[in-house]
């Protein structure tokens, strides 16, 4: 049996950021971000700086199970190509899901607008690290340009989430040929 | 000589919401809007029943703009694939300068998050519109799947404004490769 250890105020403001800026954008209010977290301002102010270092800290926090949801995991025996498939295919599952909105990073940073905002900034941080990993893999898996199919596969990633995201298209018969598609084209093993 | 023809108010106020909802997002108040517009707030309510009707009707009336900026001359000449990279270099070449922040109809509908909001439904159609001109294409072109190449080519159009939108990425060296890619597999001529 585990124990339930009650959610201190700092996580559940933390959640209730991540939550309800995903489902209602960044413009959320802070008395609406404190109402959901049970929190009171004053105990908000005394945790964080400003509600842009709350949203910061949230994305923040949120990004392990961003990677765990997405990458496979290390040395998975797999191939490049086959580990580079896999982010997709999760990408499509989690597309499918009715709480999907899109990648909550790409969507901070259109709504924001300020790149130089610490939430932007961190937003940022994170889709790099994805880039890195398609790069990495797109190296090891003698891909003819490794830097181009990177940006491809991140160009890919980017645009699939924010469509399905706002219900344009599913990913269901796209997302899979598109990539399979660059990655034969880049000589990938 | 060409008269100069002062701007109605109601023009006044779609330039103003075209505008600024695209660099400062679709929270942008209506107080903001009004004094950009130099109107007073009891002429926006008797000209537009809502914030939300102005926002529709300014991406409405921007559709023109948008599609002459990208897509080619009916009948050109020009083969269906020239024509598909047509709209491509035309992002590109978009997308350096420094006002550019994305696609504005992808951006209106991630903010708004509510896709049946009526700036959302103008925003879907008007996107609709230009995958059903890669549709097209894809069809005279010879792909052999036209609607797989025509997802291919909004979603490569959304993913790259998106990125270059928010900095992360030029398109430069980027965005073509992509595209000749996706018709070759595809077979277009």
């Amino acid at each position: 049996m585990t124990t339930e250890v009650k959610p201190s105020t700092r996580e559940r403001l933390l959640e209730a950021a991540a939550t309800l800026t995903y489902r209602d954008g960044v413009g959320i209010g802070v008395e609406a971000l404190c109402k959901a977290a049970g929190v009171s301002k004053r105990s908000l102010y005394q945790l964080f700086e400003s509600k842009d270092e709350l949203l910061a800290v949230s994305l923040e926090e949120r990004s392990s199970a961003f990677v765990a949801g997405l990458l496979p995991a290390a040395g998975d025996g797999r191939s490049p190509r086959e580990r580079i498939l896999h982010v997709f295919e999760r990408l499509e599952l989690q597309a499918g899901m009715p709480e999907f909105h899109g990648c909550r990073y790409l969507a901070v940073q259109i709504e924001l607008k300020d790149q130089a905002h610490p939430a932007s900034q961190v937003a940022h941080k994170i889709k790099a690290n994805l880039t890195a990993f398609f790069r990495a893999e797109a190296d090891q898996g003698g891909a003819s340009d490794p830097d181009l199919l990177a940006r491809q596969l991140i160009l890919v990633f980017d645009g699939a989430s924010a469509r399905a995201g706002i219900g344009a298209d599913s990913l269901t018969g796209l997302v899979a040929p598109t990539v399979v598609t660059l990655l034969d084209a880049a000589g990938m093993r």
